[in-house]
C-alpha cells in the first residue's frame, strides 16, 4: 500500500480500503479511496493520468480583458470589530452550478470519465471510483508555494490586518452515482467516506499554519449546493473559526472549574436524562442537545474519549458508517410529506473535532453537528435580522418535540 | 401631546410627528405614529378601539386537543458549549404567512381595517395610518405578568440553565400601502421611522432584565419574510446577543489599549481611506467596512458620537431618514438585472446601539450594519457550512468591488 507522510492506515483498514494518490492536471492532490476488493488487493488499479490540458493552477493567466496575469493568492481580512478573519474569494464566482439541473457525465466534474472521452471538466481521471478526494478548484483558502504568509494592513492602516487566506478546501466524492443520495449508499461505501475524514484529518493537520480542520457536508439546493453529486468538503482555517472559538472558551472554561470535559459530561448527562436519545449503538450515541437551536438537529459523540477522526479505531469507524447511514435515513423521513414518502432532506453535517495546535484541544471532545435548516415539508428557516445580523438564533420548536419525533421512526438501539 | 414614561420628545420633534398610544383587545400595547399635518396638529384623531372579540392574550386557552391550557410563557435555554442563549418559541409555528400572495386588506393583518369593518386578524383599529407599533402578536419572547423569571435547570442537571425568555418583540409598520417598498417611501415617512426607532428604545430600556434592543428590517421573500407589507421590527434580548458580545468585547479590548473608541476611530479610517465611502451627509457617512462579509454590505455610522437612536438630534433623524432612503433605492440598483430596472433587493437592516446596562455601552457607538444575501441578480449567498456551522464567514467579493459599484449609482456627497 502507498505510504503517505503522515497517514498510517492500520491493517484493518488496509484489508477494507486502498488509498491511490495522484495529480490533477493542474497540479492538484487527488485521492482514490476503493473499498472494492479488486482495488483493496490490487488486481486492478486506477487510472492516475489526467488527461485535460490544464495550465498549472499557480501559472499567470488570462483576464476578463484577455490581459495574462500573475495568479492571485485569496486574501483574507480581520474584521476589527469581532476579530473574525474573512477570506475574499472572487475566484469561486465562477465556480459551476448544476444542482436542479439533469446532468449528464460532460456536464458534472464530479462525475467519472465517460470511457474514451477526455471531458475537460471532469475531475476524475478514471471511467468509475469509490470515494475520491481532490483541491478544490475554485478555492476560498489555498496555500500557494513561494507566497509570503506575513500579515499586511488594508490601506496602511493597522486597524485592519490580511494575509493570504492559506488554507485548503478539499471536495470529497462519497460514490459514482450522480443522482444517489448519501441516505442511500451502503453503509461499506459510508466506511470508505469516514476513513477519508480520518485520512484527511492527519494529513491536513501537518500543513503549516492551519488551526481547524472541519469535514463537512452540505446538502441540498434549499442551502445553495452548486453539485447535487453526493459529496462532502474539508476545510482548513488559517485561523480559529467564530464558533470553534466560542465553543473551546467554554470547554476550556469548565475544565478550569471542574476538572472535566465538557462535551464528555454533556453526553453522559443526555444519556442520563435519556428522552433526547436518538440512536445508540456499540460506540456511539445520537441526541438532540437540550439547547439545540436548529429546527432539526441531533448531536453524535463517541462514547470513548476521541479528540479528531483519525483517533477513531476501527470499531469506531464502522459503527459511525452505520450509525450516519440510519440518521440520513431517518431525517429523510423527519418531516411528515403525507404521502408517507418522507423527502431528500436538505442539511448540514459539521465536523466539530479538537484544534490543530490550539493547546485547548486537550480538553475538546470529537462531535458531530447535524442539523437542518427546514422546519416543516413545506417551510425553511432562514436565518434573518436576529441570526445574521445579531447572531442570536430562535428555535421554533424544543428538542423534546424534535426527539419525540425521531424516536417515531425506529429504536434507539440501532446495533 | 401625550406623555410616555420615559420618552420625551423635542419641540422640533412634536412639530413634525405625533404618537396616540392605545391597547389591542388581548392587551397588547399599540401606538400611531403621525406625520401628516391634521394628525400632528391634533385635528383628526385615531380609533382607538379594537373591535376584535380576542381574548386576553396571557389567559389560558384551547390546545390542539381542545383542552384549555394556561398561557405558556416561552422560555429559553442556555446552549453550555457555546453560552448562546436560545428563545424557543413554539408560539410562532402558527404565524400567518402571506408573502408572495395576492393580499388583500382582509388577508393582512399589518393592513389598515377596512371601513365598517371589523377584520378579526386586522392588527390596526383604524382605518388609515401613518406609521404604527405594536407588539407581536406570536412573539418569541415576552415578559409575562406573574411569571417568575429566575433561572431553573432543564431535566434537574446544572448544564442546562433555562429562565423564561422574558424579552419583547414589536412590530413597526412604515406605511398602510401594503404593496410599497420601504425604497419608495418619502423622506418624510422615513423620518417618522426613524422617530420609532427612537421612541421603542428609550421607552423599552426601561423595561426590567433587557440587555440589548435591536430594531431591524427584515425584507424580501429570500430571506423568509411572512409579511410583503413594508415593516421592520425591535427584538428586546434579556441576554447578551453573541455578535453584540463579539463587538463588545473588541471595542472594550481596543479602549483599553488605545483609550479611543473603536467604532469612531473605524468609521474615521474609513473616510481618511475614502475609496469604501459611498454617501456622506450632514450628519451621517456610508462605508463598506474594509472586513466586509456580505456580497452586499455597508455600514452607516454618525459623525457626532451617539450611543443610542434615542440620542439622535434632530438634524441627525432627518438626515438618517435621506441616507436610508438613498441606501435602498441605491440598493435596489445594485444588481444588473438587465433590463436597467433594478430589482427589490432582499436584505437586513440591522442596528446596533450601545447595551442598555452593560457597563461597556460608554466604549461603544451607534451604526446600522446593512446587508444582502443576494450575490447577483440571480444568485442568493447561502450560509451553509462553514457559516452555519463554524461561524466562518468567506466573502465571494471585496469591500472595493462592493463599494466601486455603489459609487456607479449616485454621488457620495447625497446632501
Amino acid at each position: 500500500m502507498t505510504k503517505f507522510r503522515h497517514y498510517e492506515p492500520d491493517t484493518y483498514a488496509q484489508q477494507h480500503i486502498r488509498i491511490t494518490p495522484t495529480t490533477l492536471a493542474d497540479g492538484r492532490e487527488f485521492f482514490y479511496l476503493d473499498d472494492e476488493p479488486e482495488y483493496v488487493s490490487g488486481k486492478k488499479t486506477r487510472e492516475l493520468h489526467d488527461p485535460r490540458p490544464l495550465a498549472d493552477r499557480f501559472a499567470p493567466h488570462a483576464d476578463a480583458d484577455g490581459n495574462v496575469v500573475p495568479y492571485a493568492a485569496p486574501q483574507m481580512r480581520r474584521d476589527p470589530l469581532t476579530g473574525d478573519w474573512i477570506p475574499m474569494a472572487t475566484a469561486r464566482m465562477n465556480r459551476p452550478i448544476t444542482a436542479g439541473l439533469k446532468k449528464t457525465a460532460s456536464g458534472n466534474p464530479l462525475a467519472a470519465r465517460i470511457p474514451g472521452s477526455a471531458y475537460q471538466d471532469g475531475e476524475v481521471p478514471d471511467t468509475d471510483y469509490d470515494v475520491v478526494v481532490f483541491e478544490n478548484r475554485f478555492p476560498s483558502m489555498v496555500q500557494v508555494p513561494g507566497v509570503d504568509n506575513t500579515t499586511s494592513f488594508v490601506d496602511g492602516n493597522h486597524l485592519w490586518q490580511t494575509r493570504p487566506a492559506a488554507g485548503r478546501c478539499e471536495v470529497i466524492c462519497f460514490d459514482p452515482n450522480e443522482s444517489g443520495l448519501p441516505a442511500d449508499l451502503p453503509v461499506e461505501r459510508l466506511r470508505t467516506v469516514v476513513e477519508a475524514w480520518a485520512f484527511r484529518t492527519v494529513e491536513l493537520s501537518h500543513l503549516e499554519g492551519i488551526e481547524q480542520i472541519f469535514p463537512f457536508e452540505n446538502h441540498g439546493q434549499e442551502i445553495g449546493v452548486s453539485l447535487a453529486h453526493p459529496h462532502g468538503q474539508v476545510y482548513c482555517y488559517p485561523y480559529m473559526p467564530a464558533k470553534m472559538e466560542a465553543e473551546l472558551t467554554h470547554t476550556e472554561e469548565y475544565f478550569e472549574q471542574t476538572g472535566g470535559n465538557l462535551l464528555r459530561d454533556l453526553m453522559a448527562a443526555e444519556i442520563d436524562a435519556g428522552k433526547r436519545v436518538v440512536m445508540r449503538n456499540h460506540s456511539w450515541v445520537a441526541y438532540v442537545p437540550a439547547a439545540a437551536r436548529w429546527p432539526l438537529e441531533v448531536h453524535v459523540a463517541p462514547l470513548r474519549d476521541v479528540l479528531t477522526l483519525d483517533e477513531l479505531n476501527d470499531q469506531e469507524r464502522w459503527d459511525l458508517a452505520q450509525m450516519y447511514s440510519t440518521l440520513l435515513k431517518r431525517g429523510n423521513a423527519f418531516f411528515d410529506t403525507g404521502d408517507g414518502k418522507g423527502m431528500d432532506l436538505p442539511y448540514i453535517s459539521a465536523w466539530h473535532q479538537a484544534p490543530v495546535r490550539d493547546p485547548r484541544r486537550a480538553h475538546y471532545r470529537l462531535n458531530l453537528q447535524f442539523f437542518s435548516f427546514r422546519r416543516a415539508a413545506n417551510k425553511i428557516k432562514y436565518l434573518a435580522g436576529s441570526e445574521s445580523g445579531m447572531a442570536a438564533w430562535v428555535s421554533d420548536t424544543t428538542p423534546e418535540l424534535i426527539a419525540q419525533r425521531f424516536l417515531e421512526l425506529g429504536p434507539v438501539d440501532i446495533d
